[in-house]
């Protein structure tokens, strides 16, 4: 199964963008009449037939749509401090994605490894990942957003919240946590390599976190970030 | 804490090699005297002393030692697929290896999009996951092996053994029968992209195998893998 995408769907028609055209006619060989599937990445898959076949801008007409397409059961929200070596980064988006998560949110801390954030590259890996793994609704990744300014956004949800820290202190693993507090809705926040700072990890205690440990390997911020929506996902498995 | 890797061990003296000395006197400007932490990719962690810094090749007094120093409670095979993109399986040996793998196998099924696999480079990425994830074990990589042999030589081993494929039949998710199967010792089978073929399932599971599935999300080939692999590290979290 190949997935298309596009947001521009005005009465049953869809317009695609011109990347997105030119991979369809010129790559994928497609022509007119050809019936082709679209997710518009808010959830829905639409079977449509191509009625407009220029390499620039395709349309579709829709002939059936499904709204809420391989819908997980749940909402996750990945908040992780962007590696120093940025392909890194985006391994970590690319697995979460295909994997299972709703939001990326780039988090500085004090000892973070890089301070700034471009988000362009990551949302083109995200979209290419909902495609290959058959989701229809399109992670979002954030602009990077600093530590304080994050706890204090997400003091009030209900959500399960997590955070993954290296420090001594009393902590169950993510396996048991995830175990004994089913929710529909997660957050978890992973930290840079240089780990939280006591008082990080105090602001985010405070605002409800809970403090998880992932194991007994030393594992780099990227995968403990994969480990981390990994259980999720398996925690949520039928 | 920071590991040095080496196997040349005779009478309570470490050597390294060139390129281990290198990395140790150039780059990390250790000098004679320094205590410094060895591996020897075989389970066991020593304390050393340097007792010569010559930067080609560097000689450390064994203090004390710690055999199987971080041990993981179970042993794991993965035999996957090697992917079209090197990379993707080489991102895949790094991840395994971090989380905790003991030997990957690159298997050729029919439908394998790479027939040839050099290992170098994986074993190069295995040693600096090692000492990245703090192990003392060092998982082995080995040629690619058919398929078939593969299954042949696997037949009579006491392990659990799964096969994860794309085939409509009767499959417990990977889950459920790492909960239901408690073992120490565990063989995981990942097909190529174009899946293992109906000759290829049958004979692994005529020769024991069980089918697995990993949810709803189609997972690229080295995603699955990771995938397989955190789920034995979790199963077996403390």
């Amino acid at each position: 199964m190949e997935l298309f995408y596009s947001q521009d769907i005005q009465n049953d028609i869809v317009v695609f963008s011109a990347e997105e055209s030119k991979h369809m006619i010129k790559v994928l060989r497609h022509n007119i009449h050809d019936n082709i599937n679209v997710v518009d990445g808010r959830g829905s898959l639409f079977h449509c037939s191509i009625i407009d076949a220029n390499p620039h801008s395709v349309r579709a007409q829709i002939n059936s749509s499904q709204p809420n397409w391989n819908k997980r059961s749940y909402n996750l929200t990945m908040a992780v401090a962007p590696t120093k070596n940025n392909d890194r980064f985006e391994n970590f988006v690319e697995k979460a994605c295909e994997i299972g998560v709703d939001t990326i949110v780039p988090v500085i801390s004090q000892h973070s490894q890089r301070r700034v954030y471009k988000r362009e590259r990551a949302e083109k890996i995200a979209l290419s990942a909902m495609k290959q793994s058959l989701k229809a609704s399109l992670p979002v990744v954030t602009d990077a957003v600093d530590f304080n300014d994050f706890i204090s956004k997400y003091k009030d949800t209900s959500a399960i919240k997590l955070i993954a820290h290296c420090m001594d202190s009393d902590k169950h693993s993510i396996v048991e946590l995830l175990r004994d507090n089913k929710q529909d809705s997660y957050i978890i926040l992973i930290g840079p390599e240089g780990d939280f700072n006591e008082k990080e990890l105090n602001l985010a205690l405070d605002a409800g976190f809970k403090p998880v440990h992932l194991g007994t390997s030393r594992l780099r911020t990227e995968t403990a970030a994969i480990l981390a929506v990994t259980s999720v996902y398996l925690a949520n498995i039928d």
